[in-house]
């Protein structure tokens, strides 16, 4: 028997389940790359693994490889900042560094600032660290600094823990699609230098920009050492790469590396990287990705407009996703489970949101499509499928079959329509299956009932 | 200015300093492959980006390619291991197995077990968790068992806290080279079981066997999930390639997979290598690598004989390095530092013990070789210098300038020397070199002397 106790940060998440297989759904819920725009690599692969054979399946530094570095600085310096490639530390992805940012600066208890929403897959490595979090909300403005000084001034008067760092995504905010103006992102660093604390600026889908300007990076206006800039290849070449970068001041990339357990990136992935970049590919591989993008964006925005006209939302200038406000009456994390069903995946608005404020808060009728992995043609077919998910949530009606006599709970798709339409217990007498449509019924839904065998077999019906 | 501390874990870790630069040195430090050796790739690499093209740019699992997890789970089991695919996690090599165990286990004050000597590298990672190390020894059976049950009844007759577990390297120990007994692998799983903590199997370079029989990995031996096993394809195939995996419980591994916050290793790469495997490459690269790593082993034992006859060791019947033990007058620290200078890089017995015992430790006289990287010239040459350097160490003289009438301290070679053989400060009254030769000085042999400027252009001369 073993006697042995996981760590707290293990347990503060979840384990994995058994994949979630959608089969052919429309993936509206992942920000993967679309496949036709990714690029050739045979050609950089093939010369990593000749010209420079004897580098690429060797070990390589922590740091990473010093061309790649390079290439990184000068493309970060080309939009204004001066950073140096040993203040580059390469990643295994924008996630790793992330990590390794929170390895750097969490214990256990110590607070950091997010915006709400935020990135929903930051939220359970910040989680896992014990963290907690101070929610700053935002506009169309981006991150709003007044809400931040507030919150940090009261955080202090009150003499609670300051935050550690404040975690942002300015550019085609993640969920959001919100762009920091200019204004703010000053205001952000002044703030965070008063505070003495670091901002953690995370910014993926800078170059997939589809209409106007891009403001400068927070890095670039940073002249105190204050940003921690994350960054990866996966949205700009292909997100199986799985190498991106950390730039940041030289002595919190001495730890980081450190840190970074892993024996260095892969040298070979690096290699074909950097080959790839210094053959000029990128500009045209990032023209490519705009453009495409631009239309998989314009494809979803008419579609939502036409199959969903009740819905909000912001059209986005950039990025991969589009962030829907649904009417009050409908609860996405029922929708979302509908949609599945009818053969199209979405995130709800409720896993953006770092604090789980059920009550009261706004993420109940959010909800995130990606448009950059379906096609035109899935965009169209997904948001119909969506629309049809929303109609029958709103329609449905129930039938139950059990063992004879059995008491069975159930709900109408949304726990809120069990509560308020169905508030007594049905005791059912016979044995089948009344008819099976829709079919918008999952066992997550059968309310405080802990005993699922009992509820075996329910079934929805139009 | 800042007010942010950084974490209690970056903290106990060293930030990383500048690249330790030996120009032209001979690498006995390093266990990097021998580059010859290294498989060609290209059709491998090939096929994953032209047939698997859209798989292998994509966002793959966090557990890792299904393909890849069912290779090694009948790479294992043709060894008699009863591992499933979905008991396996890719991870960026086998440090990150090892880091990944350690976030699924180990809060700050948890003790874990390793013998003593232990692989460096693992050490940082297991202080970095501010877990405290029992040490165990080992003879030529390996990991001592005896001593392991004596030391974990009394921390538990003692009411201490017990390991979460235990961490060894059962095949071609490193830095020993030893390899655990049949009896010694049952005697150890049957202790842990007992005790109901876990075995930590890291087995690197359980294939690269130069005689003689392999024994059971551990993971074969283990009837009750007592064993999580950590392997790699650094030394199998290429250490650029940073794909290693874990193979433990599907409960560990549901848990392991959403710490590994990097979104899951290199598609691209477990792409080439679950291509080359496939393609039957495996049998003939291990052949290749055998009798490489045997000519070199021969080498540097031959070579050994002939210039440190003084030295003993341990021929090993595998894996990469060879133990030395010096003459208890050696020191292996200040011999590293000569060694270092005189052109050939090895690393000191001392970096190997996790617990720093510095009175009446073996580490002191001790040395790991590594014969892996080195071809067999270098390991000739390589061998002379060092014992070159060991006789510099044991003959050098000095001769020291600095500003008129300024007291300096110094150090022959050995701190040792200096305390034994000159135990009085010196004044000069003459600003000049007298004599530069050898070259063994290092500034940090200076003493207790904190003022650096003082001690400035001290030379060595034989």
């Amino acid at each position: 028997m073993r006697q042995v106790s996981l760590a707290r940060r293990a347990e503060r998440i979840a384990p994995a389940g058994g994949a979630s297989h959608h089969g052919h759904a429309i993936p509206f819920d992942s920000g993967d790359g679309f496949p036709p725009l990714f690029p050739d690599l045979t050609a950089a692969a093939h010369r990593a693994l000749t010209t420079y054979r004897d580098e690429t399946l060797q070990y390589g530094g922590r740091r990473g490889l010093a061309e790649l570095r390079e290439w990184i600085a000068g493309y970060m310096n080309e939009e204004g900042a001066r950073v140096a490639a040993d203040e580059i530390l390469i990643t295994n992805g924008a996630k790793h560094g992330i990590e390794l940012v929170c390895q750097l600066l969490l214990d256990e208890g110590d607070a950091l600032v997010v915006t709400a929403p935020t990135y929903l897959t930051a939220i359970p490595i910040f989680r896992s660290f014990g963290a907690e979090f101070v929610e700053v909300g935002q506009d169309a403005e981006g991150l709003d600094t007044d809400e931040l000084q507030a919150t940090l001034q009261r955080l202090k008067q009150d003499g609670r823990k300051m935050p550690k760092f404040i975690y942002n995504v300015p550019d085609f905010h993640n969920p959001t699609g919100v762009t920091m103006t200019r204004r703010r992102r000053e205001a952000l660093l002044e703030i965070a230098a008063r505070h003495g604390i670091y901002v953690v600026e995370d910014t993926p889908c800078r170059k997939v920009r589809f209409e106007g300007t891009a403001e400068p990076t927070l890095k670039s206006l940073d002249h105190d050492q204050t940003v921690i800039h994350v960054n990866t290849f996966s949205k700009l070449i292909a997100p199986g790469s799985r190498i991106g970068w950390v730039a940041a001041a030289q002595e919190l990339v001495a730890r980081m590396l450190q840190l970074k357990s892993d024996g260095g990136s892969s040298q070979l992935v690096q290699r074909i990287i950097v080959e790839w970049c210094k053959a000029g590919n990128f500009p045209v591989q990032s023209e490519k990705a705009r453009h495409t993008y631009r239309s998989h964006r314009d494809f979803m925005v008419a579609a939502v407009k036409r199959d969903l006209p009740q819905v909000s939302m912001v059209e986005p200038h950039g990025g991969y996703y589009v962030w829907l406000t649904f009417p009050d009456n409908v609860d996405t994390n029922e929708l979302t489970k509908c949609a599945a069903e009818a053969g199209v995946t979405v995130i709800p608005g409720s896993k953006f949101y770092a604090v789980d404020t059920r009550k009261g808060s706004p993420w109940k009728h959010q909800m995130r499509l990606a448009y950059s992995h379906a096609s035109p043609e899935q965009i169209d077919e997904g948001t119909r499928r969506l629309a049809g998910a929303l109609q029958r949530l709103h329609r449905g009606a129930v039938r139950c079959s059990g063992k004879s006599g059995e008491r069975l709970r159930f709900a109408i798709g949304s726990f809120a329509y069990w509560k308020h339409h169905l508030q007594a217990h049905i005791v059912l007498d016979k044995a089948h299956i009344v008819r099976r449509i829709g079919g918008c019924f999952q066992r997550g839904d059968l309310g405080p009932s802990r005993d699922r065998t009992r509820a075996a077999r329910l079934t929805v019906a139009e």
